[in-house]
């Protein structure tokens, strides 16, 4: 019940040929599976088997569902993700078509999906990792969350319509994956996935994972991301699901997305540009001038995000939004105000967790000295727990970002008083 | 496509022979269709179609969902109700068998269940209303809504079972008439539905909605009610849907059952206490001692359902919740903390959608005399107000039961004040 193909990089450039009529066999054909490539091409996508096919003028990514994931110690996936994955990336891309790749062909007989590789631009995360920014991002994928969550919202859709595509959107396996990895982290450095965990900082993660307040918070999130089912959420949006350019951006990756909570996006999305903070404060740069610059960089992404995210939402809300919430003081406003609180929350649940977990995670594990990743990785967790003990009672974005220079200045000093 | 059979008194009889092998033809047979009787007898449901059977020894309720319902002014509903009702029963019995009806059959093909008549108990409404009062009503209510909700809760069942029940239970048509009816209050008196509302309360109730403070707490509790779906709950759980005795409680009608948030039930049920303790502080008593000690019951329910449903809850947590929430410091106490927020704040909407609606409210309604009844239900709506203004920040039982007590003072010295 797989399919009646398997597909393979042998066979791909035929079935791509028996489901588009526009693709030219006599073209300059490529064919390469994702994986072959290095990590940067590719991304850290460890789920699927996905092969890039092209005929010199159309790019093609052809992705077929598979019982099993690519990674080592698999564990069984719905098989019918291609097909979710297909429907969600149809709905934005009726929302947001800038911002998401050319859909091609769903072909539910073999459980794949076309659409266009958007490899033209380059994986963010990997070029942030080399000091590259991208003056428009929080601008576009501000707009990418606010408009495909509010147009599946019920403050858009009538109710009916709304419980439909939740149901159709309930995606119980996939998001399982990260009701886990997000919101309970073991710590447990025996497992043989990916790399392997220092003893040193197990016993110190452990010892914040474990703190009461830290669990407790993190059940809260967990709760809400379990049971707030308010729009069609990406649930897997971070820097390796979005290509960009200067001008461009494209999400891709959309195999996880259920009705969720608005926020648990952004939280998501803005969690790799702390990381990515944490990071350039230990990594090395070519000058500090540069550091310093790619810094307020980051903290610029995570202020501009949120303020965007609202402006966008709010704009939505007021031109689009069904007649019963016209006219209510203070809804855009409280809305705001949850999405900050919610936002930080997910974004420290979902740091600490991939921070304590055995999959890689690129912003820190690049840093070869030892020291020094460790120094981003515990002034990370430390951030996360003020974060995860605070999220309820933030009033502002500006107030976050003052936590985040806070906790920055007191980690320092103490481990510069510590080498004296 | 609305079955085979059209009940009526006059095949119900034969209707039940067919289905029922332990149906008595040659014994005390009785017939008769609810809304026949009293509304102290048959309730204030104005949806159904439904038939009272007895031989004498069994007595039995039979129930078949019709596209239109029994009120004038009637709206299009769910064909499929019955279903998810007699489901929903299923559930419940299957958690708290003592707090439900016997279930003896359900009928796909004619949309029909039959369950046991518990009208050998009474409505509780009716009898409240005579002053009657249930000592065991609120421990009976909060162990049935704590028992039901936490064991189809995802703090129990596996999040499959708990996504493929919430799927189930969707209940779009049901629940879209409380939507709008206890949250979206438009206060028009020129419907033609039930009572006329009188010039001068419509002005004082308007003014009360339309407080800006008033409108967006009920748009936020709204909100949670559409978005967050945390267990089954019932859902039209008020004391006309509750059969009791001194020793005894069956609740019935579970047609909106759907999966909503865990503090819903509670403040639509302690609702009805609240509006008892207003009416009580205006209708005519035997004694003074009587009234004193009514209202005295009634905050003892308000505070005890709360009290007791968070005992009850923590405690199935603490023997049967999964390994994941095993030992989270202050998880129960959070979750008793949203939940007292929640229920008053869903208690205040509730209610003031239901004063301020056309529909019968017989707490108030059966108040004979215009200026008592008029100040019950402009106290209850100051009440309310005060509620939906204060909701998040409660932080006890008790300093809810105070505010009650507070502004019938205020309520009462200046209608004194206005008097002389």
């Amino acid at each position: 019940m797989v399919g009646l193909i398997t597909l393979s990089k042998e066979n791909v450039v035929d079935y791509v040929k028996s489901r588009l009529n526009f693709f030219n066999l006599n073209g300059d054909i490529k064919v390469s599976a994702i994986g072959e490539g290095s990590v940067e091409e590719d991304g850290d996508g460890f789920i699927n088997f996905v092969y890039r096919v092209s005929d010199g003028e159309h790019h093609l990514i052809v992705k077929q569902s598979t019982l099993e994931a690519r990674s080592k110690g698999s564990f069984t996936l719905d098989l019918n993700r291609y097909k979710l994955e297909y429907d969600a990336m149809k709905i934005c891309a009726a929302i947001v078509p800038d911002l998401i790749p050319k859909l091609y062909d769903c072909d539910e007989e073999n459980r794949v999906f076309i659409t266009e590789d958007v490899s033209y631009l380059r994986i963010s995360r990997f070029q942030l990792l080399k000091g590259v920014t991208y003056p428009k991002l929080a601008d576009q994928i501000a707009r990418y969350m606010a408009a495909t969550q509010f147009y599946t919202s019920e403050y858009y859709l009538d109710t009916k319509r709304f419980r439909d595509l939740s149901i159709h959107f309930m995606n119980t396996t996939m998001r399982k994956i990260m009701e886990v990895g997000m919101f309970l982290t073991s710590v447990t450095p025996e497992d043989t996935v990916g790399r392997p965990l220092d003893p040193e900082f197990v016993t110190f993660s452990k010892r914040i994972c474990a703190d009461p307040a830290v669990l407790l918070a993190r059940q809260k999130l967990r709760h809400l991301f379990m049971s707030k089912g308010e729009c069609l959420i990406h649930c897997d949006l971070h820097t390796s699901n979005i290509f960009a350019s200067q001008t461009e951006a494209k999400v891709i990756d959309m195999e996880y997305a259920f009705f969720g909570p608005f926020a648990y996006d952004m939280g998501y999305f803005t969690a790799n540009f702390i990381a990515q903070y944490a990071a350039a404060a230990f990594r090395p740069f070519e000058t500090e001038e540069a550091r310093k610059k790619f810094k307020a960089y980051c903290l610029f992404m995570i202020r501009e995000t949120y303020v965007k995210y609202c402006e966008y939402f709010t704009q939505y809300c007021k031109e689009d939004s069904k007649v019963e919430y016209h006219n209510i003081p203070g809804l855009a406003e409280d809305f705001c105000l949850t999405t900050l609180r919610e936002f930080i929350g997910f974004a420290a649940s979902a740091m600490l967790g991939r921070i304590c977990d055995l999959i890689p995670y690129p912003d820190y594990d690049d840093i070869d000295d030892y020291v020094q990743r460790h120094n981003a990785k515990c002034f990370s967790i430390i951030l996360n727990r003020e974060m995860l003990v605070k999220w309820e009672s933030y009033n502002s974005i500006d107030e976050f970002i003052q936590d985040i220079l806070t906790i920055e200045e007191i980690y320092c000093r103490n481990i510069k008083d510590l080498k004296l």
